[in-house]
């Protein structure tokens, strides 16, 4: 009896999974774009001060030592960068995906333009919602987090960073559109390197930021859907220069 | 010598206007935009709950009686709109354009595309920045409010409102464009009609909303550029319907 249950219940989870799917293509209509269902990544602390020293990171591609990697290190060594795990690991820039996919089990999409589904906006905060996107060449790490910057009043946080160096990050703009209801919010800006360390751009409040009264009036039956195009700026910087 | 110190400020004030016009116009360089400097409403207390019964407001051109107005009075008048004065005055909806500019010396612009800038965003809450604007037909008012709607962290929201009714406002889309530093960040919604208030507009978050990092990163030396735009949606009612 257990066991048909717990399959109704499964197969009521997937029937749920295909509906929001469905009504995520419905919102962003334009054809061929990949919606991607996104569950949230729940921990009970920060590693924190994890990145305090990361102003201060460099265009060689590595991280200034953290607070808990005290000892001396490699400098070609970058901690983890995934947001939520106090995670120990340290490994070149270059084999940075292949630890979040394998150790974290962290999705990796293609595709200039997909939309990110994010479940189960009720949690309470701190939650992160985390996607690898790999695009023109290069992967992204897309951070939507719930977080109490002042107590009491959770915020959700969105931002995009690329796995690469600040130097190779300047090339791309990136946008995050939300659109329900007759009302639309977008952002763009360039990419942050990796290096520059995800908590930092969130305490700066350098990215998209929500109140819970708009991120309601956004989502739909708790789940939060964020159309992301990613687009090279080369030319605009040629622009600037000249 | 106190007099010639004054005139001194006063041309230093006209420099520092003139170069906040000069910056804003190079910020949107579209050809013909019209740069409005606007100036802050600064007011020691709200009119509370001046407008508590406005979501039961009707189609009638009229605003239920607010708490400040609990006499009967006459349905077919309005009471004044300008979000920071507790004005006793009612009047017709066709006459509320003649007394917001008369009696509080708000100006109005022409223009489908304007840049609102608004000064001395240092400011503490609460402060309106508020202008009207004439376009397609109709007169708009943008309001711009510094308030802490959580006690010590101020934000700010930004709305357009049409002066008409519901159904006449469900006819518009507007645009708020903030854009500096390679960051750009879009608002797009339907204006609310002014006679559902303001207020219950701010207290529900559905506008344009900044914590205070968020606008000092879109700022210039104290100043907000806000490009705003209003298009028809006919076109876009008449597929929904189809």
């Amino acid at each position: 009896m257990l066991f048909f249950t717990q399959c109704f219940g499964a197969v009521l989870d997937l029937i749920h999974l295909r509906f929001q799917h469905y009504k995520a293509k419905r919102v962003f209509s334009a054809a061929g774009q990949l919606v991607c269902v996104v569950n949230p990544t729940h921990s009970l602390k920060y590693a924190t001060n994890r990145c305090a020293a990361a102003q201060t990171s460099t265009e060689q591609g590595v991280l200034s030592p953290c607070h808990h990697h005290e000892e001396v290190h490699d400098p070609q060594l970058v901690p983890c960068m995934c947001p939520l795990f106090s995670c120990p690991w340290e490994g070149h820039l270059e084999v940075v995906v292949s630890h979040l996919r394998q150790t974290h089990h962290i999705n990796i999409l293609q595709g200039a333009e997909i939309v990110f589904l994010a479940t189960d906006m009720h949690l309470p905060a701190p939650t992160d919602w985390i996607i690898m996107h790999s695009c023109l060449g290069h992967q992204f790490l897309l951070v939507l987090r719930k977080q109490e910057k002042y107590e009491g009043h959770p915020q959700f946080f969105a931002t995009m960073m690329l796995i690469g160096t600040p130097t190779q990050a300047d090339n791309f703009t990136y946008r995050l559109e939300l659109n329900r209801n007759q009302r639309r919010l977008k952002w763009e800006a360039t990419p942050r390197s990796v290096l520059e360390c995800v908590d930092s751009v969130i305490s700066d409040g350098d990215c998209l930021v929500l109140n819970t009264s708009l991120a309601q009036l956004f989502s739909d039956n708790g789940s939060l859907a964020i159309g992301i195009a990613i687009t090279t700026s080369k030319v605009h910087n040629a622009e600037v220069e000249m």
